[in-house]
């Protein structure tokens, strides 16, 4: 092979998310083989100089939709531009999102799904699945997709009314299931009943710009469903996982349920680490529209630092960014009715470089945490763990090198992603990813991407992830609860 | 008339929720005349001397279910007999429920209830009536109810699945009638589908006795419905009345919402603040079954001090019963299965005593606040303060004269109701019930009812209680959401 | 006399704290005769025409310094000036507060504050007596002071180091003593030896200007004394009342410390009601300096709704001002200098507007809980109720009759103050007060104030407030523990 | 040297805070050299077989008081016998604490601990100093002590009035000076003041036995505190650890500032974990003494339980015993008043056992936490991780295998240390340590110890820990006021 199969990180900090230290890293074939120092490197080896710069894991952005279809358009960051935008961004993983129509196999949408991702994903990726109906098959397909086809995590939607939400018994027997695969159940937490309500009420008042979806979704909208999601999944001891969840009172009560000792976690997502829901009541009507998304960004503005600080303190676990983003022309089908704003929004780029910002660089978090919440974490929950996550030998070759002395400026007309503006437009961060390493491979460095459409794979994950199912099961077998042991009745009984 | 008409309570302490004085109180006809020192008496009155006792307004029991049929049987305090102990107890008036089933008239069933009670009730009372479905038809009936019928408050159930059960978009549209009808909506608030799933769950256990009630329904199940009503009630902006409170984090859920302004108001009841659910784990079957009530009764012994806590703080707003009984041969319907359990328990004559004893003795409230939370606030929230509710001139004259100094035992053998055990069985109880009096006659004295059927007279109940109502109608004025008013956008708009 | 004695207002609505109820109101010689309808009245009455308006308690300010020398100056509301004001914005009764230097007799600052007063104040007024230092002649000066001189609340102070403040042992002590004469123990809750270090580490940073003060003591320097005083006044079973709670954390110590069962209340003023701490960062330093008070206003914009929202739900008991007030150039002592700007603000003329305006006409809090808060509890915790704080028969004849459509727009232009700025200025306030009537007498109606200095009396308050110290009483009669028995250890015991 | 270098575990299931896999790991010379599968090992070495075992990092007790002078006599545990009981129970390192007298030279009694230890000691150790008085000498011996004699932690005690206790502005000036040299100021947190005057009124209620100890301090007073010290400390941006937390309330303090971004750690002790202060009631004097220590056990049962769930969800940190163990004789010292029972109970030993069984073996915790909150937290915190705290490359060979399915019953009769009763006596506990190694060496295994006193070394910790110390330091610069930019005031001043 005429390229240098071997990459060695020299003089370096080499972050994980128990400790930092100064080391150098070697990889080759996609692996990462050896950490320390002094290390002896086969000739031929690239050399990269680290020297006062951070080396991390590689990103894991556990929540995108890549060229979604929805609400009558499609995502513009589709699975190449999407993916290629991440690496840029320090991310070297996505994991999207699988979503048949109610009624349809999930097989096939799976299916569907990566046949339209393996060509084109720039970095590894994986799927979850959502369940939009119940049924037989349904149960099925899950246990398949999760023996077979490398799911673990599946996602019901408590929101949107008669497109893809489950009600309350239907939820349950998906946790259920769930369960018995040995997967993660994820939830969509907002009522949508109180949505559907809000929606009607809102227009009636003569509200139908971009400050309607807000105020037809309050956030105990979200928190009530937060509550019950977590509620139901506890009825069945299957672990939880909350997925964008965007309003400190949501938070609040997935905080408590983990001091309560459930198996939830929670998952903030850079849009609302980064920025807020104020935006939507600006008075350009492309500015605010461009900041809907569900379940919406808080007009509370002290929202991102509520949500950071949580995260930094472990009552947040991780974080995703819920990519779906739709251009103004397209934001502008809502332009007379909010409740057509195709809903979403960037941050598969952005996420790294805005929690360093709102995270590190602000003192709520240091550079392991950092680690943990931008990669480790997603990888030990969604049972990838130390494949990827860590910097260590025998880990996949996904490594961030990061200056934290540099700044950069975020813009759309800098920004690699297809999309037409930026939510976190003109913020400036420090802490900038300067070369980015995918499957041992160079594939972003200088501001330049260096890599092919399919480079990418598709991960398969294992279900009963150790990090979630430990306790899972250990409290199935030790909690059941038990009959008193009585002498049976023998008094009267009242005929009927 | 040969009976004296007038009578006059001489040299009590008159205690209000306001305050307490040393006063004279003169009734006649029904209603107090004055109240002072050195007054003006007509010859004839009966005088009472109160001296060193407490004259205080006649318990108000916002919950009870006289002779309601259920579960295949039927509560044996039948409206005679529940009321006549109602008054030994210093209760003078209860507010029972109507609870049509699915699919039958609400009218219909108010009239059968009225036709049942009236002829019997041995003191006043009121009608909440149950909405257990949802169609225009209810709606037009919950109308006629609150314009024409004087039932200002509507039941909704959460729990009690394919009987009695609404699901969400009906709450929501319950709730809207509500409030547009002037009404306080109540809820019995236990996720419903939980239930379910969780008792086939402990049968498949081999959990068959009473603990097993409790265990399919834990308290989170009562909390997550406490918190979904109260989101659902505050998106309608209607006013939110929680029947039976039983656990702490319930309580906590009402009082936090409290603390954010909402217009809830929480009513624990006695049995909930006098003993705990404990009992259910009894080694004899029969006193456990005895305890089976829904909500539970909550195992966690900390409950009834919590509550109370919560109660004296006001916090908590008032108080009931649930009295709904069953004696051991019918909760022996269910000796094999704890589904089958009639539940219900008393509480109806002894509520006044068990929080003396558990609120006022152990000071945690004072004598206002317990006038307060037996009386005061039912007739405030419930529209007929200070008909009721209060030792005032033109107040209605339903009084009892207490003795805090006097001590009693709780016991079924000397209970004046028809069921034959007590769940209060051996509570010592300082404070005691001297003298009861009903629409100016004394009916209880010296151990001794003296009161025949009918005495009673069904209370009228207004819409809009202003207590209730000034709150909401303001918010309603000044808190309208406003739409952003913006430039309409003129931009591209992507083609669909 | 040529005036006539008696005032009839016709056709009102009467507002107590527990209900409304349109009524005549009579009064003679200072007192309220008579409240119905229908009244027989004595000729020569004056009738004022009260349709469409709300006839209530006058208010009840809990927290003046009027003249106090502090700081090197003297504020400029004196007695008269002071209490004029108040009467025009229908406040009928203040308490102030005698501040006997450290080492100085209590009973000698008391007898020069009366002699102060009494000659100039236009209404009622009552003092509270600040403990400034220990020793057993300031014990014994307390108990005179409660037992002869109309003194039932004592005030420590945990700020102003040096000067005012307590140590924690001292305050033991203090409360101790505060129960057993029967007082009510009232506390300036902040940590000084906090303040002192914070205000030096400010100005280190060339932080001189007002937004130094609050910066040298943030909230939770508040928070952790009012947890502080609550500890200790819960060792000594003693009533505790926080003088004026400044932010969000301060007022959820006192919050949950009601939900526990602790007899302590919270006193809010109307500067934290109605305005916030963003002004002392106001890039004009005398208008920044203008809101300097201690503990400080808060930065956080929140503050004020959430402190109604717990004074609506009685979290918080009722409300003063502080108002303790300092022109500009007298502001400007501290031009350089933020720890020498005279502390104080305005409000014993506007506060019932402002909680009109933030707590009534927001829909917060209905008319009832306004008199409750202005008015009543005042009287029911310093044991003059129902003397005042209640329209009733043998109450004093304080009034204020309230229209609750017009509005008026606060200005130190237009204000009875002598202070020469307001720090609610331009705030447009629903619900004006018409008619002012103190001791029976119109004092003040149609925007001109008819009242001579010394109009007011003393109000003589007794120890042992029913409404504070029943549950203090019983509890510890109820609540001492007790010793387990037990056999005498007969072991060996090792020699030391 | 005879004996063979090397030690080979073969088979295990290799436990860290991250994760578990099977794995091998061989060590020589004290340090672990490799961990992986199929390891090329030199000849001679050690092969233990670990297969179905758990091999783990050695616990790391972090507070422990091995021969103490306290209370009139000395702890039975010295070094030798207690590190020897450690190693036992799977812990290879303690943290002792120096507690020189008031007045008295720190690095004195720094050099009288380390001369008492060293000869004695079987495993690694390090040591706490406290700071019981304050002056310029104890400053500059604290920077001493942290830049040359391996302490990086100070203790400051809130309690024991007059012997130990630092009034607040010490406490402020001496969490200035930890932050100044690189420190973690440790707090054992209670209200001193409180705790005087509430003994002085036990004792003359007559409440002479073990129940009083808790009784004159219950929890707020510990609460109290904890508050306290976490505002002081975030005054200073000082990072703060609290020692022994005893009680649901203080542990709630802990865990809400950590959710505010507090760089705050809370240590419950192996004690309140596994059993609580109901014993201190027990009839039996001698059982009742036994449990005695300050703060105190807590009789709310639910304690242990809480205080696991929040160090499962990190809301707590790390665990100890405050070791400090008295025979029945020397407790018998305070037979007649509880003030005079040494306070403190065993722990060393079992405390490993005693997580694990409540734990982990519940559900609550899994194996990766345990070794977190037993051994790589205390690493991360004090500063020597992962040289300790982790097995991996190049840490020292401190470890412990654990056979999970095994079962031991606790008991005075079978532990090693040399007090004559056990707080856990009785306890069940599923999980075992199997061998200890320390340093390489294998000290216990079969239930026999094999190490010398003197084995162990004195590990040196550096000031400024990393995973402490990052984001204090980043606040400290990005986090600085600033004063608002002004004109000057240029109006009128009073003269004064």
């Amino acid at each position: 092979m005429s390229e240098p199969s071997g990459i060695l990180i020299k003089g370096g900090q080499v972050v994980n998310d128990d400790c930092s230290v100064i080391s150098d890293v070697y990889m080759e074939n996609g692996k990462i083989v050896e950490v320390g120092l002094d290390l002896r490197i086969p000739g031929g080896a690239r050399v990269i100089d680290a020297t006062d710069k951070l080396v991390m894991p590689g990103g894991i952005d556990t929540h995108t939709h890549m060229e979604l279809e929805f609400m009558g358009t499609r995502a513009v960051d589709d699975f190449y531009i999407g993916t290629k935008a991440a690496l840029a961004g320090g991310t070297t993983m996505i994991l999207d999102f699988v979503i048949p129509e109610k009624g349809k196999s999930l097989l096939e949408a799976y299916d569907c799904w990566r046949s339209k991702a393996d060509p084109k994903v720039c970095c590894d990726y994986s799927l979850h699945v959502a369940v939009t109906w119940w049924s037989d098959q349904v149960k099925k397909e899950m246990q398949t997709l999760a023996e077979e086809k490398g799911v673990n995590s599946f996602k019901m939607f408590m929101a949107y009314k008669d497109v893809f939400m489950l009600k309350d018994s239907e939820l349950y027997a998906a946790f259920s299931h769930c369960k018995e695969a040995g997967a993660i159940a994820q939830v969509h937490a907002e009522n949508g009943d109180l949505i559907a309500e809000g929606a009607k009420k809102m227009l009636s008042l003569g509200i139908t710009g971009p400050e309607g979806h807000e105020l037809c979704r309050p956030e105990e909208v979200e928190a009530e469903a937060t509550q019950r999601a977590i509620t139901i999944a506890h009825a069945v001891n299957c672990p939880l996982y909350v997925v964008h969840v965007m309003s400190k009172s949501a938070a609040k009560v997935v905080s408590n349920a983990r001091r309560d000792g459930r198996v939830v976690f929670g998952e903030p997502i850079a849009a609302a680490l980064g920025t807020d829901g104020t935006h939507c009541w600006h008075k350009d009507w492309a500015h605010a529209a461009g900041f809907v998304m569900g379940p919406p960004l808080r007009p509370d503005p002290s929202t991102p630092g509520y949500l950071m600080d949580l995260l930094a303190n472990d009552d947040l676990s991780l974080t995703g960014t819920d990519n779906c983003t739709f251009s103004v022309c397209q934001k502008a089908l809502g332009k007379d009715n909010f409740t057509k704003i195709p809903n979403g929004v960037n941050g598969v780029e952005d996420r790294m470089s805005v929690i360093w910002e709102k995270g590190v660089h602000s003192g709520k978090m240091d550079e392991n945490r950092f680690v943990a919440v931008t990669s480790s974490n997603a990888a030990k929950i969604f049972n990838f763990y130390p494949q990827k996550g860590r910097i260590a030998r025998n880990s996949d070759a996904d490594v961030v090198i990061w200056d934290p002395k540099m700044t950069r400026r975020i813009s759309a007309k800098t920004h690699h992603q297809a999309v037409d503006y930026n939510i976190f437009e003109g913020m400036e961060c420090h802490g900038v990813p300067v070369v980015t390493i995918s499957r041992g491979k160079v594939v972003y460095e200088e501001g330049r991407l260096t890599v092919p459409a399919g480079h990418g794979r598709f991960i398969h994950r294992k279900p009963f992830s150790e990090y979630v199912y430990k306790r899972i099961r250990q409290r199935d077998q030790v909690g059941k609860p038990t009959a008193v042991e009585r002498k049976p009745y023998e008094g009267k009984v009242i005929s009927v």
